[in-house]
């Protein structure tokens, strides 16, 4: 075989998440509701969906590397400099080129226990060695994950705000407050993927200047597009400046840049969408305690709902679902797993929800019974 | 500035191409021909065009991470099993991760001297030594790279065929002879991005249990969807698994998934697009020779000219024709660098090509003179 590096050779092949596709091809089944990957059912704008198909007449064209109308319309939008923002292949692209900025073998690396598994997917594949810290009552804790980088001379931090699998949030003074007592030469990449949903004040202000965040936000979530990939990440220029040296320039695709500036400008497309955002939530949860199970608050375009028991309980529950055709997904780690994870979803997707939870988690309870 | 790692620190920030949009800003006039990016002008298919913009519809939806749908498509093809292929976001994107899979510091690599950019981009962006080897009467030479790799020891060999950015080409017992001679722990990556448009005999057949090789093949030329960033690779299967350790497994975007698969399905419209790009490359060859220069003999879907003279008189043809409007491109190493590269064009792209070109090789032989 040729010769892998030293780190690749030890590496296992591995997958974050698997996709619903997957999951339906095995069961030979299709999925009635897909309110399992956190994507947003209500679609992208349709002045989105409709650059978005006049993009495919250019598709014969590559796209800008320079991403040069994306970046200016969101430079504008945010009153920053198009030099403090890099646009990439979502936000999982862009955590893979900075983990491989600032990750090699030996490095540390904090998260939180049972957070994005694809951050830790790409610290893993760069050989930086992850340390965590738990939840606390649910919330990633700012203090702690600095703390912690402090204690293990981390190099990066990583934070959702809000956070994902739980949807929880922290307040922008409990973040701000953590940035200020990071080690100076330590980065917290603050991963806003859910900023659009979350309530007003989650959102510190955006500093550029300071050297010590950088924020990633994405079209995924509350724009609807997860399907094209765009993601872009806010911070200081000289940081952002250090992207091309390792990015694919050549890597956007031409259609997903016009979909993404023609979401940006539709404001009124977006309140709407995180609207109805909003009231899926409360769906979610009503639904939930319908059933005599709590909901976790959340900022997110999901919930995370509180099964009442342990991991192996949820996972019975999460099975169900699935056996019903409702394709949702849970967190990976205790104590978190006790919960089951539903993205926010139509009416139509509601009420089989509505309807298949009764059913699953009479069966989980009636498997424990037996 | 956070800590990057001791590699990054020292890599400057680059870019293999500067993008036309980028020329277009700079210049402040649009191009009336893009003929310089080796795209095709041509497009994709009527079906591709359609399955994209239905696709837009489902673009709320990641792509399947496992690129199903694509990998069966392929591998029937092809008459091999999916777990000989790997999708990804082009054949840079695979680049990357074949780089990174092989390469770090101290590592060597060879590649022809003016071969592709982004390849030696990759091999630098991780550290690797490159070696080059000179083009050979302006192809490529295998046995040349392969004893190169044997005596430098390297881990990964690059080899185009055909070449890009002189278009020329290797028969395939020329490349199998010289794959049999590859060191045993060496990989050879074979880029065929333009092996659609080449004479039959120029692919070698394809042989999944050779550990040695690595094809690369894409939708960004023939298949006229350069923009879609679909790529994928042919190899050994564990070779091919090792992309799972490292890939963005949500990388793809859903729309190209789609446009690639109703592309790969139209083989009508391929032949037609090679038959216009066959067309093409003769209409660049007679203007070529129109003016007293000698192009090229191509393979792909450009054709490089010499313009009879050094590099820096190249360059100023180059220029005169970017004056006029026609954004072409050129080889950036000697003596690769007497040449323009011209990317087929549709016959209003040709015919300004053909008036634009008398005028500025005038202008390059008055520069001279004067």
């Amino acid at each position: 075989m040729p010769r892998f590096t030293d780190l690749v050779a030890v590496l296992s092949a591995s997958v974050p998440f698997v996709g619903p596709e997957a999951q339906e091809r095995a069961r030979k089944r299709t999925f009635k509701a897909r309110i399992g990957a956190n994507e947003s059912v209500f679609g992208p704008s349709p002045k989105a969906l409709r650059a978005m198909k006049e993009a495919t007449e250019e598709v014969w064209q590559y796209g800008d590397p320079e991403n040069h109308d994306l970046l200016r319309a969101l430079a504008s939008h945010y009153g920053i400099k198009s030099e403090n923002i890099v646009v990439g292949e979502g936000i999982d692209g862009l955590l893979g080129y900075l983990v491989r900025m600032l990750v090699k073998p030996r490095v540390s690396v904090v998260t939180s226990r049972g957070a994005y598994p694809t951050f830790s997917y790409h610290v893993a594949g760069y050989g930086g060695t992850l340390v965590t810290v738990p939840y606390t009552e649910d919330h990633e804790n700012p203090h702690a994950l600095v703390a912690m980088a402090r204690k293990v001379n981390a190099s990066l931090v990583y934070l959702a705000n809000p956070d994902n699998p739980m949807g929880t949030w922290n307040s922008f003074e409990t973040v701000a407050d953590a940035v200020r007592c990071l080690p100076h030469d330590c980065l917290l990449v603050l991963d806003e993927a859910y900023i659009d949903c979350a309530p007003p004040g989650t959102a510190m202000e955006i500093d550029v200047k300071n050297r010590s965040v950088i924020r990633m936000r994405t079209f995924s979530k509350a724009y609807g597009m997860a399907g094209a990939r765009v993601g872009y990440a806010i911070g200081h220029e000289e940081l952002m400046n250090a992207f091309n040296k390792v990015r694919n320039h050549f890597g956007m695709c031409r259609i997903s840049q016009a979909g993404a500036l023609a979401a940006l400008r539709d404001r009124e497309y977006l309140s709407e969408a995180v609207g109805k955002i909003a009231a899926a939530r409360k769906g979610i949860s009503d639904i939930a305690r319908g059933c005599g199970l709590e909901p976790v608050p959340s900022a997110a375009n999901f919930v995370a709902i509180d099964c009442g028991a342990d991991g192996a309980f949820a996972k019975r529950v999460l099975e169900g679902l699935i056996e019903r055709d409702i394709f949702v997904r849970m967190p990976f780690v205790s104590p978190q797993n006790r919960c089951i994870r539903i993205s926010a979803g139509t009416d139509a997707d509601l009420e089989l929800f509505k309807s298949a939870l009764p059913q699953a988690l009479e069966a989980a309870r009636l498997q424990v019974a037996g």
